[in-house]
């Protein structure tokens, strides 16, 4: 942490900093500019409010040094760190994983049949949504645990384990035998009575990007669990909000390599929400993998055009699947597989 | 709800488009202009969805022109709502409510002498932290029951009703005797699962703005909460995310004249948290009165320089005095009271 | 000027740095933290490169300590700055300058009226544009040099002196005789040829802020007028792009208070453009002036409706008569007078 | 166009709106809706103000229903434009063109040499500053005039055709026989008096989008330039400004399939500007090629550390060269050519 005097600070100033900040057993060490004084301090500054120091008349501004994440930061952990979901998907290695399936579960014949389709094309993990969040209260809430039930049976059909978001701590009992990854959405990346009770679990989080979240939120986000115990952490970019109205979100493909170098933690790209308009996608997610991305989570839909939500997004069968060949070729020009 | 064609539309599909149209009851009303045809949709679109008619190739653009939230809605509800806060608090009429108090509260002394300053000073709602949602999970995250017990108190001993964050649907009844008003942050705006079991209760509810959502997703959320037939909702304008990082939020304080006409319901504004450093809580405050808000909640503490919680931008018990003088005679300019 | 070395990185890597930075008078002082170094430095730092800093692959940041803005910096300049507009009109004192206008000068009669109306209702300066920056090439784009003419005209009829927008350096020795104020609109303020011009005038400049510039930008903008000679300059806040889409931009009314802090020149507010539509100049001005605010730049137009440009915000004779007096009453509240 | 009514409107409104409307040959089809009246125009709206009708006290709102430009548009220009810099390159076709030099021209050993070593690698084009905007007076600001002249041998050279930035009208003449493609920096993107007289020239324009543009207004500047005469603009995607700081802008990858679909222009993406440092240019350069941009220009430098302008964002010639094979992979892939 270092502060910056104000350029009426003295040496007595100063002093009288240095021992308020002894009472931390953190050591201020003063350098005397020309117009200013900085006082970088030495110990362990965690206990050290910079709010306080702000209130401090001679003080203009306090800057923390260190990144506020510990357990997800790659400089304690250099190494890539692997999720597994399910038995035997790997992320965070030398293949990208794609995830397909519907937005949301809507019956029985819909989610085994989108299964089977998207497993046939190569997604060795099948998405799709029991609760939905949706911005009015007059839209189709999701077919709850019912269609959680219905992602296991197209799981058990299928042999693909499933991903499918969480709105409510109460529900994790629930769904701890019915799916093989927690999705916490966007929405709920700051919920964080949510992430504490996650991180009691075992089980892999898919953790999505707020639409207005920094970086560097996020990765506390996933601190947030991984402080609670649990290490499986799947970092999810899938666009933020900007003043640009053309597309839903705008892909902020420059998170791909900033979480990579920042984090050890795996990192997927959801085209389908950045975009909002299916035929946006495909340039979308070859985009995310010869950015770095180990995954990405697609929408696919049996019959778009009748979906009861996000159908403006969701590829076809015949799309998915021509997308799936260029999507092979990005990944065979970077060096992995899919 | 409107229908932009591609120009490479021809009449045929629009009587294609009529046709599937008819299903819903829905009357297709097409004008053939120039270079574009566009069909206005006549009957209750709630049943079409816009994603559908995206997916016709035919379709350029489909734009929705009813506001999508109807009890929120001033159209149909043109006189202002008053809410009651405790027995004797109104906000939405002539009057300025301030809402003072600590960010956190920290122990039984603090919050009964911050209460009773502030009471003295002219607020007449005490607000304060029991639940802290933090973006590091290493931060203090409130005394939690001991502090809606604290508050409870401080409440009893002044006479001033509480309002208290919540930020899990289970603590609900746990709240509901010790809170006279249930704040929800900003970071849960679009916490759905909240927002519905807030609706069941009859208690007034302090919304506050996502700090990333737009003025309709603020209104949607009151819609959920009054959908689920809780009328008493206040909205409470705190600053949004921009690209500007000199303040902490960026005040929308045009949101306050926006939300006057849209909508019926009251409106605060808390210049606390979009200014994120005290010296600017008063200049906003005054702004907010000046552009016809309703009330105000600001965060005073008896020592801010240790609060434990946003000791940067709390007002001592002398700068509130200070603003509240300018506050009134800034009330008295529009008309109004304090 | 402060670095953060990696964690990486050891005494002889700071060594190193030292000597290098010794070539530049720059003396480092580094501090062994527990987990990261950190150097600071002392001397003029202007000659040492920040990017070149952070090609050190030792090196973590580079922090800048000190404002860039000099001249435009209130801790060189503690007093208010007080620009002069025209003979009389003094701007940056107790008074609240109110400039008033239509957006384009459309005619001889047009603007005469408008700008005896105005001086009538106590605005002190007249605005009006002559070259108008659209963003289409399909718009009227102002009646040029005639319009130029039209205000000098008005001007001499009213007495108020003239602020009117310049967007080509080639254009300032014939604004020279014709207008008191040049005003620099927010798509130039980082127009730098524009700007070292109008530096070698001695008229004031109205230095509008880019719509997505952030304070130490403007500062830095107004720093390049003043670099050349000019220390007449007046800081506009008229409104940022953000995210919300329901205004045209969102006025950053913590602007006001943040410039007034940082810088000792004086600050208006256009709240015309903010809002981009009339019934919300009214609340916006209101606030501003309650925030601070030295003046108001504000578009009245004699009919509205047929308005060559920005019709939909400008005022009408009536509604600005009714804004005044509001804006009177805001302004005796906070001890000013218009 | 499109007008929808106020909830109050009445059809004696409509008519009298369907009169004045009739007056510019202008046609209106009154929808009448369940509680909406909805009014679409036909003819040409051209000449209608969308802000006059703002004005009428019984429109709740005016949507335009066509986009603002007509030459850019891929509606009216279904083929792609393939633009030639200089006498062999064209940019628009099966080829991904790579631009690549310095940030600024230092020197003429620097330039000839910087030229001599990206043609090795597989540039095509030889991009340069010789006017620098910076945000700060204080800064280096170019070589200038000498600078252009050392472009104009590095061309000569290498074969290589040269772009380089114009800030300013009254520099057109002095550019002409010196370079191949002006480049129109991001922030003069709404320098309208720039842009009209560059449309009156041939030579092939770059234009950068403006960091807080938005695509429509991107290809509205084109427009200007189209709109004099001029067809010869490639599109330039260098980031925009987000809440972001992570990195010093975002990358907008969606642009590149977005300008691809409404327009026939070329697009080419800047990665160095939008990253802001090194090690992130070449994912990002990847990402856009994946995404389907036609061409890249790309900041490398022969001694970085000591550039005298965006040194941390430059490549050094090693990392260019690994940079350029991974994207002759990257483009293999997509079925193109470097």
């Amino acid at each position: 942490m270092i502060i910056i005097m104000k350029n009426t600070a003295t040496k007595e100033h100063v002093d009288e900093l240095s021992q308020w900040l002894a009472r931390f057993n953190v050591q201020a060490n003063p350098i005397f500019g020309k117009d200013t004084i900085v006082v970088g301090l030495v110990g362990d500054t965690g206990a050290v409010d910079r709010d306080a120091l702000l209130r401090d008349p001679q003080v203009d501004n306090v800057i923390k040094v260190q990144e506020p994440f510990k357990l997800a930061n790659r400089k304690f952990h250099p190494d890539n760190t692997i999720v597994r979901i399910g038995k035997n998907v790997e992320i965070g290695g030398s293949g990208v994983v794609v995830m397909a399936g519907p937005c949301s579960v809507e019956g029985h014949d819909q989610i085994i049949d989108v299964a089977r389709h998207v497993k046939e094309q190569g997604a060795t993990v099948l998405r799709g949504g029991a609760w939905k969040p949706r911005s009015s209260p007059y839209s189709f809430q999701g077919l709850k645990a019912e269609g959680l039930d219905l992602l296991h049976e197209a799981s058990l059909d299928t042999g693909l384990p499933v991903v499918t978001e969480i709105t409510n701590p109460a529900h994790i009992e629930l769904f701890m035998d019915k799916c093989d990854c927690f999705q916490v959405g966007a929405r709920n990346m700051q919920n964080f009575e949510l992430l504490k009770e996650l991180g009691q679990t075992d089980k892999p989080i898919l953790l999505k990007r707020g639409f207005a979240n920094t970086i560097e939120e996020f990765l506390m986000s996933a601190e947030y669990i991984m402080a609670g115990g649990n290490p499986n952490v799947i970092l999810c970019e899938r666009g933020i909000r900007t003043y640009e109205t053309y597309t839903r979100n705008t892909l902020d493909i420059s998170a791909v390599p900033a979480l990579k170098r920042l984090s050890h933690l795996p990192v997927v790209v959801d085209p389908s929400h950045a975009a909002g308009i299916y035929w946006m996608v495909e340039p979308l997610a070859m985009s995310a993998i010869a950015a770095g991305a180990d995954g990405l989570i697609i929408e696919v839909h049996n019959d778009p055009a009748h979906a009861l939500s996000d159908g403006a997004q969701s590829l076809t069968y015949q799309s998915f699947e021509e997308t799936m060949g260029k999507l092979r070729a990005v990944a065979a020009a970077v060096g992995k597989t899919i």
